[in-house]
């Protein structure tokens, strides 16, 4: 069983939940451009992710092959036109909408997190040049990054530095002739080196001589795999890692100027190297979101057409062996798995549409919406990635912890995902500490707004279909409400790390009440398609998994409320229960 | 960093959460033996834990050869006396409590699981042979198997029954001489072929001929490796799964009469088969439960010690890099991990506590006891398994996705937990729909008023140390009360299956519950500890423990309730959702 994009299920949210505006463009456009990713993904991507995860990346002399078949299927990812889908046309992009190419990346993820990973990284790459550098670095490696011909990394963690860059050691001197000498080691560089592309545009964090001590000392480098002049730069893969999973995507360790240095140009200005890279983090961010859904869309498929086919006990009322998915408590998994599915799916889309509402009349506003949404699609779209993915695997039985199945896969390879691009603790911490001060407060405000007024239509429209959604539904805004004011109002305190003690529950409450909004938008769509003489049978399943959403896993609100409020004492006894 | 079993904790646990009597064994001789079982785990068996992922156990002419150092730890084993701890001494055992045991079992699954499954599977075909074999077969194979000179498997599961055995095909004949002919084929079949110990007794499920259908015509028998007189019977491994995780386990399918018949011996009566495996079934749950425990102490102390190591940005008021365990996410982390694998171990023991008490004064009343906790020791202290040990590779960061780190091997090891010995979805059904009903629910209601009684030690002694706990505990038993009266009700309707749709939720809520109280209760012991003027500051920890399970874990409760009373709805509409 291999992965099939869920494509009417992913416009329909696109329309209706994210309102992808039909100005940017048509449905059918759409669904013409998300079904032919599909094919591609099923075809072609999707039928390596079992063999890729088995060879995994191999180096030899300092050069990494991917698994089989790799190298040809980026390629027709590469002439498909698919890796600038939205990027700007005059670097020779498409120019559709982001919210249209996060639907994409997740058809990609959902394929094969190793292969796609591939992609993800070159789009930040993509975003920090176009944001930050020169018109000559501009002029030499857009064009080849946007088509994919070339591909970028992003070389910030060192031995000593991961989520606290503060340490980091790569060296940079100015070589006089406008370029610098990069020194130093990198490790977990994703795809740091392969054999997919014809050069490798490595983004890399380092220190000028004299540089202030800590973040504010840290500058951007371009530092090419190939030189201009076609020649090689002083730059190697030392080793790749062993890991849990995503075994297709080589895990580098970068050696930078074994031979003197390795020539790289400075992107935007000496010493302001975080915040260019904060610009890149912001979309690989989302993207990482994005892996969540489609890693989670692809358990819960693989779940299900198991569910159907294993036979194992008598349902009620059956007189021989019934399809599992007949089964009371088999059933309660793949809802959840399809209901969380759907609520990461729906964050993320809303924060790729307010990304594109920040470049039109909404402006700030939207901008600042993306920020405030990010570590949510990111954080809770992984973790629930986690936990879809391990419900896949117990689904399965017996089979899900055996290899061959491909379930337990999934489960590894999504492991990474609440680790890298931050993790999310880190996002916890961001949403709490940054991003809910927005604004003084404004811009959560105006979100838990807009969950309301989904709260009042569900309850308008008194459809029994519903069930206790609207109430549920509102029950958990105020949790989600009072939770906001105690951590801006702790913020605010003299002990600010109470309220960091509570920010992963504070984060999990917020992606669960918007994610219980948005299956109510969906729902309320679904309900009025079904007035106007509609008749497809999934807006009756979009109405029943808001409901189950609301009953089922929406309840939890209320103890996370507690957790947020009444937790944070911990950290004044945390020493003493965690002494060695 | 290797385990060390946490003896003291232990001890304390055994003795004022389970409620070692001392007549049974003294405190200071149970922390001696539990010490001594320490330093064989420590020094022998968890070295073994890393290098026993890394080979795996292999198969070649039908051998299974163990990996490196196994075949002489299982000596060191089998000679030190630990398999027969807790077995009766006219088989040859020590004839210690079971809570002893099971303090025991934990240690040896702490070192390693994989090692650990051996002893496990041996001691469920000790207790099935004791209930159920013949005196001749007692005889014959008790002793070998209580000292662990020999090792049982137990043969259930063929490709097309998994948890439901009704459709089991392997056959039994009877050959005339008092034996009988054994032919069919099994999986997942755990240490069914080793080089750990010189005789194998497999114990199998098959169908005689004319036997009735489903699971009433299944009989037992006893397979051994090496027939009596010497030779090899007519069964051998034909393959080892490839799996996630518990590399070092040989999990086998095994043929039996390749060569016209494998010879057996009937356990119990014929077509009886199923109770007897029911017997051994019993224990092995809880013993699964226990590994889960040694899982997550095992993943706790690794983290723990990675979290005081590792330095990364700058705790409030600190001038230089933190140690990690100084943050408040980290904290939360590692404090939820040792909270949850500190309910779970005071729910395994009170489940052990429980059988021992069977056989005591208390008899009957303690052995339905021991039913109703046995499916929530199982899942309960497994599904924090899962958990933790993923918290576990979460406090590592980038380290925890690489394999040489060994926190992911934990999790992949603990994945097994929920699946085999009966999904945690079949405890969930087993305790809602058998154990609840027990004596007309009295001995659920007699669980409860227990945990009442915590609480209302907590709210009396009034100590400001405790926090809300007594407060929150109360709010949790009402929850776990009413949702009790809602599975019991609904159990007695005409839709039964609303009950099982909540089953699930209800086992979480009752393990949340009586873990709560379990810590309520240590606390309470480490009170008056505090106050006869001990000065260990560990009591201050329990202290703090039960009041951040209190604060952070607990508050799910609510949320738990309302899923099971008022979840139940989706069974009317999954079919709906769940097409495909």
């Amino acid at each position: 069983m291999s992965y099939r994009a869920p494509v009417s299920e992913m416009v329909f949210t696109l329309a209706h939940v994210a309102g992808l505006p039909e100005e940017a463009i048509g449905r059918a456009d759409a669904e013409a451009i998300l079904s032919e990713a599909g094919r591609l993904a099923a075809e072609v991507i999707a039928p390596l992710n079992r063999t890729g995860d088995r060879h995994g990346a191999t180096l030899s002399e300092g050069r990494v092959t991917t698994a089989p078949g790799f190298a040809e299927a980026y390629r027709a990812f590469v002439e498909g036109g698919w890796n600038g889908l939205a990027a700007d046309p005059d670097h020779g992009g498409q120019g559709l909408p982001q919210l249209l190419g996060a639907a994409a990346t997740e058809i990609w993820n959902g394929a094969n997190l190793s292969f796609s990973l591939c992609p993800l990284l070159t789009a930040g790459g993509i975003e920090a040049l176009v944001a930050h550098g020169s018109d000559d670095l501009k002029a030499r490696y857009l064009e080849k990054l946007v088509s994919g011909t070339w591909t970028a990394t992003m070389n910030l963690t060192e031995p000593q530095a991961g989520s606290d860059l503060s340490g980091l050691r790569t060296r940079a001197e100015p070589a006089g002739d406008g370029t610098y000498r990069i020194t130093g080691a990198k490790i977990y560089i994703t795809y740091g080196e392969h054999d997919m592309a014809d050069n490798i545009v490595h983004l890399v964090l380092a220190r000028l001589k004299d540089a202030p001590a800590g973040t504010r000392g840290i500058s951007l480098f371009l530092v090419p795999k190939v030189l201009p002049d076609g020649s090689a730069n002083d730059l190697r893969c030392s080793g790749l890692e062993h890991k849990l999973g995503i075994h297709a995507s080589p895990t580098c360790s970068m050696a930078f100027g074994d031979r003197g240095g390795a020539t790289g140009w400075l992107i935007g200005e000496e010493n302001r190297g975080l915040a260019c890279m904060f610009t890149m983090m912001n979309s690989a961010r989302l993207n990482v979101g994005l892996q969540g859904v489609g890693v989670a869309e692809a358990a819960t498929q693989r779940a299900l057409a198991y569910a159907h086919e294993r036979r194992q006990g008598r349902a009620p009322g059956s007189a021989e062996a019934s399809p599992i998915v007949q089964h009371a408590d088999v059933q309660r998994m793949l809802l959840t798995m399809k209901a969380y599915t759907a609520a990461a799916r729906s964050i993320c889309y809303l924060t790729a549409a307010a990304l594109d509402a920040a470049r039109g009349p909404e402006g700030q506003a939207a901008g600042d919406r993306a920020s405030l949404l990010t570590p949510v699609a990111k954080a809770f779209s992984t973790d629930i990635a986690n936990e879809v993915t391990s419900l896949g695997v117990q689904v399965h039985g017996g089979m899900g912890f055996v290899e061959e199945t491909g379930a337990a896969q999934l489960m590894r390879d999504a492991r990474i995902l609440a680790i890298y691009e931050g993790t999310n603790g880190i996002q916890a911490i961001d949403l709490t500490s940054r991003k809910l001060p927005l604004n003084g407060g404004a811009t959560v405000r105006a979100q838990i707004a807009a969950m309301r007024r989904t709260a009042e239509g569900l309850l308008k429209s008194a459809d029994p279909a519903f069930g206790h959604a609207a109430a549920r539904l509102r029950a958990g805004i105020e949790c989600l409400d009072r939770a906001t004011s105690h951590q801006l109002a702790v913020l605010g305190s003299n002990r600010p790390e109470i309220a960091l003690a509570g920010a992963t529950p504070y984060l999990r409450l917020f992606g669960l009440v918007q994610g219980a909004a948005c299956l109510g938008t969906a729902a309320l769509a679904a309900r009025a398609a079904l007035a106007a003489g509609e008749t497809d049978p999934a807006h009756r399943a979009r109405i029943a998994l808001a409901r189950f959403f609301a009953h089922n896993l929406l309840p939890a609100a209320s103890g996370l409320e507690v957790e947020v409020i009444d937790g944070g004492a911990f950290v004044d006894e945390a020493a003493l229960v965690l002494a060695q």
